[in-house]
């Protein structure tokens, strides 16, 4: 069983390097985007105006090879992937929520970005708080653990 | 440009028909569902056991006809795709947010399921509130729109 992707648009951000980007975009809230979406899918964007935040999907396209336990850019100990936000995993989808600045018709401005530059989209769902806040979700392995760069070589 | 991409697992959930899944998994969090990986992936599932939350990527397989802009389960207005989490859309894509009750090897049991049974798995990642948790984000057009029954006949 297997189905085919393609994307709906682009995402544009400052960081064409892996280095460059941030481990995650609430790591860097200021970080500025503009998400594109290619024009056959522009009327898909109505309302979208009136939502705070977004999720995006898109495809790690740069990732490298997938191991299933490994440490991570936050900590040294190894972890499960499925237990880690890391990008090189099976089907290689990324999930990042980001701020919606404004809509420019087929462009979306956003802040919090954390992928690389020309990223492909596949997809945007609204972020409704009713349905996905969960202040008080357990963080796991990841509690404590402060914010740091990214360790030098880490894939 | 397209990918392919392949389950990773299954979802088995008590919904063999669309009329019977809850429009949100946050509108019965009560659902509860197990979440099969495949052996290959097992490993990946280390240390997941410490997270409250689980966002489960999976795919809309029995979706209808994909409509940029249609009047949604929530409101007859209509809304534009991407301002909506409907089922039929570019990719396919369906992102929920479960609750994790525990781990019995490849199975994890959840809460909060929205799927249908046997629902192909495509991705496994922990729900971080500090990256995740927007409880001020702006609901958009799903503002005071109450919990109903999905309207029949409606895809």
């Amino acid at each position: 069983m297997k189905f085919e992707m393609r994307p709906i648009g682009l995402i544009h951000s400052p960081y064409s390097e892996k280095e460059e980007t941030p481990v995650q975009g609430a790591f860097r809230p200021e970080g500025e985007g503009r998400v594109e979406v290619f024009p056959e899918f522009v009327d898909g964007l109505k309302d979208v105006e009136g939502f705070s935040h977004l999720f995006l999907l898109y495809l790690f396209d740069r990732a490298g090879k997938i191991a299933l336990v490994r440490p991570t850019f936050l900590d040294d100990e190894p972890h499960g992937l499925f237990a880690s936000r890391h990008p090189a995993r099976p089907n290689g989808i990324g999930l990042t929520i980001v701020r919606l600045v404004r809509r420019d018709g087929p462009i979306l401005h956003v802040r919090g970005i954390d992928t690389l530059d020309r990223t492909p989209l596949l997809d945007i769902k609204p972020y409704i708080p009713t349905f996905d806040s969960f202040p008080d979700a357990s963080p796991g392995w990841t509690e404590g653990k402060a914010v740091r760069p990214k360790p030098p070589g880490r894939e």
